[in-house]
């Protein structure tokens, strides 16, 4: 009987506050930073969800609507949408919450491709995936 | 009237994968890598906390009770768990997620004090804190 | 008059070493390095076009058709392939050398919108660009 | 017979300059940054003395009496104060050294619990340690 | 027959964006930082050339006869200059790009003996090189 | 009157272990990262001397007599030489400690020129230097 997990069991929450180090001359955050955060993110939840070593296929249009600054708090949650064969479809939120004003705004979302490896390096299956709440559901119409 | 505010406000979670650069010739995890990382958690708790600029006065003592190794998932929940005037108490808990096992073990917990800073680096005055559950309560009694 | 500047003025070029600490369990290096690698090449880009600072807007649909493992070299070359009033998109080929088999294979190719901000963070008007060959001519119709 | 090493064997001296990716934006150092660097020079004092891998156990409270700012240089001294079986108490001090003022001071003293290890993973015997001067042998007693 | 491999193959181009975190108090960059960037360019050029692992064996004299700040871009090329049995002298160029000013200058130059090993880490024989311009010849004779 | 300072001011010492990430795919230390320790102990050395902010106009040829892998440890030991009027000559030395076989062995000695900076990024005086011992004399007549 094919085994089915739920999207919490792959849900990650990321907290990460933004360092001088991982900004440009005005101080706002570089895209790559958030990207490599997206990716990192991405592959937990892929491998909490598979429990196997996963790589990034593809990554969809990223835009960032939003910057982040230089002592803002960034905040990434993350699961696995929806399943293939070896391919899982991770979706990825970030948000930015500047302290000073306590505002909080969308910095971007984000849907990745992960496929599960077995030791030799080749795909492998992975179980299905059951979202529990209907705002999961409603990005899969997207 | 003081502002009170609820320790799910500066609850903060953390999920990292431990990877071969973090680790010993065993393959083991640093010791110094999660003393950082807690740092790093109990710092932003306190910061969503207090709005403010924050230093690390304190840590009580840590006893690693199990390791963690390359390809494992740490988990770091943190938030405040009670004030002082200027300080803040921030308790850490870190688990450990053997993905091939499916095993999850408790690290380590810790207790640190951070304190808030003006602009000009002098200490602050924070807001109260109020818990939400129990077990957050029992804490602090130990 | 408005200024016309060549493509050759913000080609850039990059040459990494796959190091282990850039790649999983398998060898393999990870998604959100490239990532990094891409915008990084692709704001360098922008900056010699602009001679301002930029910030990513977006990266389109990035697609990793083969992977990079430790002792791999990556090449990477950028270049502005076009621009709005204050946006560039900007090309990035990412091309993967296996010295032991001297194979070369393309491991993605990518385009970004970067924004030129003046000293205050506002989007700021750009150069246009002239494409030098037909293979970066051909890439606008893509 | 059983061996008996001086703590000048493990004596391990670092001198690290605080740089601005160090700090936080009062330009203060992190305590994260600092506890790795105490851990890091424990588990060379320890690896010194045992001529094995080593983990560590556990970190007694740490007080950061004064903090540190970029430009300042910190020197870290730590040596193996006392041994049980498989196990070393490594004792660090922290020292910040102010340039322009020309002043020192104490930053933090700390003791470590580090565990030897054999190629299994399990822990091993350590030789004694003797100490060699009489402020040595006073720590013991705190 | 002897193997002879131009210099266009082990000719390698590297771009950097100097940030914040690589320069001191005064924005300038480490020269600890560049010469890391040199010995790195140098150990992919003679990879590319020999197709095995290198080892620097040597790094010549280098003078910095002009610095780098936040902000500017360096472009450093290497290429393989003349070999040995085992040995590769690699010639590498460092310049800076003031971008406001569009000013390009000379940082430094710099030769390295690298040293080919094989899988025993012994070192072992590498092809010639064919200089393919005539500064590349005049260099040999400095 | 001129200030003389004793060498015993600038001398430093850093102690590192050396890790896999540090290591190319034998296992062996990159001498880019053994240029950036040697760098780094010579500023530190330079700014103890100077109390001022140092540039590294020149560093002399190094040769890595031997090398050193992952798990070793490496101890830099470094101070000023001799002075000019703004400019310092610092030597550094670098041993490695392989701690099964407890054999010490020196990788590389190398002498920089450090020059002191006012806060305008002008060459500054620095104070003369007093050498403490015979065998630190001798290395001014190689
Ligand atoms: C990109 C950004 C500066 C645009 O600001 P804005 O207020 O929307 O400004 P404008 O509407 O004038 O747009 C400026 C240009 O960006 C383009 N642009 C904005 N968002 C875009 C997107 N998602 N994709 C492509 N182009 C985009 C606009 O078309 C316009 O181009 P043009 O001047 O060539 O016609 C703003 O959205 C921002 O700061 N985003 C975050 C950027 C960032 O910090 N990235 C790093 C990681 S968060
Ligand atoms: C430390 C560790 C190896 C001890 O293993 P164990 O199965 O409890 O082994 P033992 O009971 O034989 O204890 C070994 C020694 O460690 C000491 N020890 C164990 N836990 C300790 C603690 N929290 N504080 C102080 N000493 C401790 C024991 O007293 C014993 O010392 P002795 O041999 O000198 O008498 C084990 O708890 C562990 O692996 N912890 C994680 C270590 C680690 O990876 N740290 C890095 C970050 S997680
Ligand atoms: C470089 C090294 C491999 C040479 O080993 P060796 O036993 O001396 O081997 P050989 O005598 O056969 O020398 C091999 C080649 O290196 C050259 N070489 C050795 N030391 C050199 C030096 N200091 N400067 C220039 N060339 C040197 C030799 O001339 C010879 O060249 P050739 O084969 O083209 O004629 C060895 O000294 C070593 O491992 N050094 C450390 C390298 C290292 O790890 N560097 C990174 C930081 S420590
Ligand atoms: C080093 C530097 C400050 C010298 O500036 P300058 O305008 O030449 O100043 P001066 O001619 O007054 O020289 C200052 C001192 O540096 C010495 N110096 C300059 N270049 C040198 C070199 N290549 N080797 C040795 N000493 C050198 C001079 O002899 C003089 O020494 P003294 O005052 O003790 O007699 C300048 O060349 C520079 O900024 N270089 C880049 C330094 C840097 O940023 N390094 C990091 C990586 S790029």
């Amino acid at each position: 009987m094919e085994q089915v997990i739920s999207s919490n069991v792959s849900r990650t929450i990321q907290t990460k506050l933004v360092l001088p180090p991982d900004t440009n001359h005005l101080g706002t955050i570089f895209g790559g930073t958030i990207l490599a955060y997206i990716d990192e993110i991405a592959a937990i939840a892929a491998m909490k969800h598979s429990k196997k070593v996963v790589v990034t296929a593809a990554i969809d249009t990223v835009n960032f609507v939003s910057s982040a600054k230089s002592g803002d708090i960034l905040t990434l949650e993350a699961f696995v949408l929806s399943t293939g064969n070896t391919s899982m479809k991770v979706y990825v939120k970030v948000e930015c919450h500047q302290l000073d004003t306590d505002e909080k705004k969308l910095t971007t979302t984000s849907t990745l491709t992960m496929v599960a490896l077995d030791d030799n390096g080749k795909p492998t299956p992975v179980p299905k995936v059951k979202l529990e709440s209907d705002w999961e559901k409603e990005l899969l119409n997207i």
